[in-house]
């Protein structure tokens, strides 16, 4: 069998490793005789794999002392409305940097939930192709929302703002969460599905530093009332007990690697390989700005469409899955999540100058 | 490597061939070089995995046509406060059967929801321990709510209850989905988290009347509108994509088995071997009224709570787990679902009439 080189933008590639351990396991748990798919939640089994996701989660973020992190169902879409439900009270106002379609998402839906909201900042005027470097938040601020990484466009923040003492800061870190070491510390709230960088689809994992814990409104439905699942352990109802068991066991393997620094290291290694490409050539060309492209996801155009359809149709009859750009905006693109090996970023970097030798 | 006897309340027991075979996939679904918890959702491999769990569920009630499917994260839990959402308007009162915990937690979420409630029957009168067979609706009802099988406390409908022509009949089906063939078109919505009978945790199935969707209030949070996930096949985010691909291949074994009225011929004959046991012993005392006990979880009492921590260890030296019964009410309790062998529940009735003999 060989593996193909997998570009996905999410559910995307996952370590070998990872997948080898839980196909041994997959039958006969560490020889307790059943799968963890089968295991009660409330078993001693599932309570130790549970512990060690959440002991390793608040390791790899070097300031889990301050922190509680939960897994929940449902997808971060459903955090962009828990989190104005639960921290944005009736007087103050929810705050929003927009950077593209996961921010814009996340920003209507604070309305949706009948909540007043403010964009404090937005690259909308330039298709999100930039981080905006300034911001104005509105009087009485619940909180600033801003996403790390954005998968369609491809920006990421490289530096954190800065925000006022009595300012919350609050996070969507989906699709670069553990990629490279951000001072956490900095943060009240973070939240990441978990089918980018650590895990397959089905959980998000939610940070909740415990001082901010005092700010959670309540008086909510009980499934979307944080408190709810801070209490239980994550086990208020049945979690999603197996795709939590693979984010504990990739959550280690990043462990393994070197933790975050060793991974931004690895990561920016295999992003060079497309970067470099896209900075001598004229052949391909990058569509953000270079000061504040992604290390996870990078979109690129070719001279014609046509060309950029036969270049991902030749790439796929090369094992090489998934370049196609988001629906939205066209083009190709390349995700180059912590799993991706090195090898997968050299093809891709020997394919796409081939390609370019023989259509220019 | 030997199995254990898994008589674990959820997640449950899965059949040991679905195992093989996900195990077999697991690094390489069907020569393409992936796992399926690396696909992307968007891929055609994976829309071909969710279109045939799709086509299997609304083959397995009989009445498909007539459906639309949904799968989704967050648990039933989340369907407690999704139905009344959805389809209790401001002028009508979300009714309820109270049957047991569960049913509970679903009519206190249409309060929290800000619903109109009305409890038109209860079995709280003798610790939910028989089915109302009669009830009562409010004024404007804008439906009927029943949970098929109570897992707690070890009751199930044998009959569906008959609604008048305008009463939407809704059910939560977790704890027995696709053990027995119930008209499934008397409904209008069915709900199921699939970790009893039909997968692993993490997704539940929510079948909706087409006709009945012209009654969708939307106007509602995105994630909590049953809207947004028929009009885009589960699709509208990233959905828990590997426990949907477990759950097609267990809907599979249930069509391969010979379906629902094979599958409650199984059924009765796996309870048989524990109720048989608890009608003729003075040793063993089971807790519901005969004519309503669950197929799929059989809650008994022994003479003393001693010798049921005596009967729980001694049994799980021999292999048979979770045979505790739920905190909430103690004693001893055997689930068997779908998925659990007949010589599972053979070895439970040779345990049960040895550990008699030695403790009476």
């Amino acid at each position: 069998m060989t593996r193909v080189h997998n570009f996905s933008a999410g559910p995307a590639v996952l370590p070998e490793s990872v997948l080898l351990e839980v196909q041994k396991e997959l039958i006969d748990w560490h020889g307790a005789g059943l799968s963890v798919m089968e295991m009660s939640h409330r078993s001693k089994e599932y309570q130790s794999i549970i512990d060690d996701a959440t002991a390793t989660a608040l390791r790899l973020i070097g300031c889990g002392d301050n922190f509680d992190v939960i897994f929940l169902g449902g997808g971060a879409s459903m955090q962009f409305l828990m989190l104005p439900l639960n921290f944005c009270p009736e007087d103050k106002v929810a705050n929003y940097i927009n950077t593209g379609a996961w921010s814009t998402s996340a920003l209507k839906e604070a309305v949706k939930a009948g909540k007043k909201m403010h964009v404090a900042a937005s690259s909308e005027d330039k298709e999100f192709t930039y981080i905006p470097k300034t911001y104005q938040l509105s009087e009485n601020p619940a909180y600033l929302h801003i996403t790390t990484n954005n998968t369609i466009r491809g920006t990421e923040y490289y530096e954190i703002p800065e925000v006022p003492a009595d300012v919350p800061l609050v996070a969507d870190m989906s699709s670069n969460f553990l990629s490279r070491p951000y001072d956490f510390s900095k943060f009240s709230l973070i939240y990441a599905g978990a089918q980018k960088n650590i895990g397959p689809a089905g959980v998000t994992v939610v940070f909740i530093r415990k001082d901010y814990q005092e700010k959670l409104l309540g008086n909510l439905p009980t499934m979307l009332d944080y408190k709810t699942h801070i209490s239980k352990g994550s086990m208020f109802n049945t979690p999603p007990c197996f795709p939590i068991y693979v984010v504990g066991k990739v959550l280690h393997w990043i462990e393994d690697f070197g933790g975050l620094k060793e991974m931004e290291k690895h990561n920016k290694e295999k992003a060079a390989y497309v970067y470099d490409i896209l900075d001598s050539s004229n052949f391909y060309r990058g569509t953000v700005v270079k000061e504040d492209r992604s290390l996870m996801n990078i979109p690129f155009r070719l001279p014609t469409e046509e060309l950029e359809a036969k270049f991902i149709s030749e790439a796929k009859a090369n094992r090489m899955n998934n370049l196609k750009g988001h629906r939205s905006v066209g083009g190709c693109r390349a995700s180059l999540y912590n799993s991706l090996p090195m090898e997968s970023a050299k093809a891709l970097n020997s394919f796409m100058k081939e390609f370019e030798a023989a259509n220019k």
